[in-house]
């Protein structure tokens, strides 16, 4: 198994303190926290503590505008459909041409069954959002404004301030996928005017299986499971009590740290894109730039099949994938890649080293002492490399 | 804490040996089974494992027909939106007047946006399906028939196969909540034809949060969260890898043992049954019968206020539930008590017992040495008691 792991927007190693504080509640307190008994009331201050802990992290007012889902998909879909069916005078969505399958494909759903007219806001080659179109889309058929607040593939950061508050003056409800952003970058939720923010566990050192859908208190919820009372009645089935215990355990333990872990992730980051700029010709970053995530580095190499490049460093022990996990493996370039402005000789080449608060300074060294050979190696195979490399590289 | 569990309808202790089986995959094996690198690869066999593990007791034909998903509530939400989905001609459900909420709150979700005509078949007295009602019910614009294999409150067992192919011969599919029969109960679905069929895992000494959704082939899904292409587009979202471990885990586990755990859970429910009918007088079974989980004994004290009994026993330490989890602490009777023909002084002090394989016989001996002395306590507070009860019990 590869012993460097950068494919952390794929998804985390579970930290161990997490798995300690749900260990408990399988065995011990295993109850149904709808329950009367002792067995019910021992989980409810669990849940409620988690709640705090996701809160906290979300510089959210309220405890209980966190409501437990089983993660960012399904937090993308609950909001998504809540707002087309609690907006009555409304059918249209702006969301981006950049977002997750999980919100695109939702909205495409919509647009088929006739239930929604959805804009798709395109971004610019460096991957910023393209802020005329967006406001030439909103009007007052806007029921919802889904753009995510940090890219998985690129990690570019949309401005999710002053966005909320365009849609907000539009009469719209937003949303935001945050699941990249939930842990990497600072939020103050009580301070925005975000209405529905997504997040999932797994991509903080949490468990899979389990995320939120944060709602700021008076925005109505159609619930996407109606049966049991769980959460206020937004989302009905038995709480997974261990997984909400860590995800709070993963939320609070991101918050103690979050600005060291910023600062450290993003200088080994810097060290990993600078190095590898340097040492391999014709590279570039995709969707660079300041607004980024401090973890997140798109890099593509010229005239070099990124799959074979993935390949072999995976065998030389560094994981790193071509672009999201559900898209990999397809071959394709992914939607994302395809928005911005990159040549067709540099699409294929791309690569997402994803880095964490566990990656080491010796795991970016290895990847700077691998690849550049990894690289050459397999542009000698492109039939197109011969004739376009630059005599420096000969 | 109660020492003496009696509520394994509502939840289940996760079982030792299930939690071992978990572990790795939050530490160590704890890639994301999209990615095409090696922590990604380690985890697909583990995926297929467990499918396995859950077809086998299912007694499915093929593996790929159970899709994982986070509970009993997104199964049975999933099949009925799906059926109504993808039925263009038809839009009648029906189903029992006693399925549990998350079958029940989405037919009736369904039937106030005008998307379906729902027929709520009624049970007996002794808590059988309205056969005859249920053959006039179907037709040709029943696009779903939807009766749960076993109720959660009394136990009883609706005849599925009989059931299934009434169904299949008036065209329409058939799903089944199959959440309490799921590893209690004999499963041969190869030879049977259920289309849809829900179950989660926590009712069977795995884990919350993860169920899974046996869709036969060839019946057409359409799924509830679309997004990546998990579960061959079935269903969206990073897959709960320790959790689909777990389930598979407890369905094996279960597996190897259901004969003789039926047998054993069988004779101490009767055993607990029987005895508390001998030592309290006016005391009923509610929705007995032969035809039941081996585990479940719905018991109505009359004229005690099965609340206080329930909270005494809690004391006492044995914990039990006056109905389903999301339902109790609401003081009403729940709505399978209600369509079942119980005297009003009967139906406040109805309590229900449900075992497992971890139940003892001291566990029995405790509540047959406790209960009819807290019962009487609590009838003693009854206005009417004094006016009713027995000579013998003075
Ligand atoms: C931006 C974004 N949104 C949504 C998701 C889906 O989250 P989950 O896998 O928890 O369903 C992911 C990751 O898979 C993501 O990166
Ligand atoms: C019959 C029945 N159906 C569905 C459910 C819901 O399952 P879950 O809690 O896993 O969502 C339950 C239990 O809560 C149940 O007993």
């Amino acid at each position: 198994m590869a012993v460097v792991y950068l494919d952390n927007n794929a998804t985390t190693r579970v930290d161990r303190q997490v798995v300690e504080a749900m260990l408990p509640f399988f065995t011990e307190s295993f109850g149904n926290a709808s329950s009367t008994h002792d067995y019910g009331a021992a989980v409810a201050p669990a849940l409620k503590e988690a709640r705090k802990q996701v809160q906290a992290l979300l510089g959210a007012e309220f405890d209980h505008e966190v409501v437990f889902t089983s993660g960012g998909t399904e937090s993308d879909t609950t909001a998504i459909f809540s707002a087309i069916e609690t907006s009555s005078q409304r059918n249209e969505i702006v969301t981006s041409a950049v977002e997750h399958p999980a919100v695109l494909n939702v909205c495409q759903n919509l647009e088929r069954a006739g239930r929604a007219k959805v804009h798709y806001i395109g971004v610019s080659p460096d991957g910023d959002l393209d802020l005329d179109a967006f406001g030439a889309a909103l009007s007052d058929k806007t029921a919802l404004v889904s753009i995510m607040w940090a890219n998985n593939e690129t990690g570019k950061i949309f401005p999710i301030v002053e966005l909320a508050k365009l849609a907000k003056s539009a009469g719209a409800l937003f949303h935001t996928d945050a699941v990249q952003a939930f842990g990497k970058v600072d939020m103050a939720l009580k301070d925005m005017e975000v209405d529905l923010l997504s997040l999932s566990a797994h991509k903080i050192h949490g468990p899979k299986g389990v995320g939120a859908l944060y709602a700021r208190k008076g925005v109505k919820l159609s619930p996407l499971f109606r049966g049991g009372k769980q959460e206020r009645g937004r989302r009905a089935g038995t709480e997974n009590v261990p997984g909400i215990v860590g995800l709070g355990a993963a939320a609070e333990r991101a918050r103690q740290t979050l600005a060291e872990d910023q600062a450290r992730v993003k200088s080994l980051r810097d060290k990993l894109e600078s190095g590898l700029l340097a040492a391999v010709p014709l590279t570039r970053v995709n969707g660079g730039g300041a607004n980024r995530l401090p973890n997140t580095c798109n890099i593509a190499f010229d005239y070099a099949d990124g799959e074979a490049v993935l390949h072999k460093l995976d065998r030389a022990g560094v994981a790193a994938s071509s672009g999201s996990a559900c898209a990999s493996g397809s071959m394709e370039p992914s939607h994302v890649l395809r928005a911005l402005d990159i040549p067709p000789y540099a699409l294929q080449g791309a690569i997402r080293f994803s880095l964490s608060r566990e990656t080491t300074g010796e795991d970016i060294a290895k990847v700077l002492a691998t690849l550049p050979e990894i690289v050459a190696n397999v542009r000698e195979k492109s039939p197109l490399w011969a004739e376009v490399r630059p005599p420096q590289v000969a």
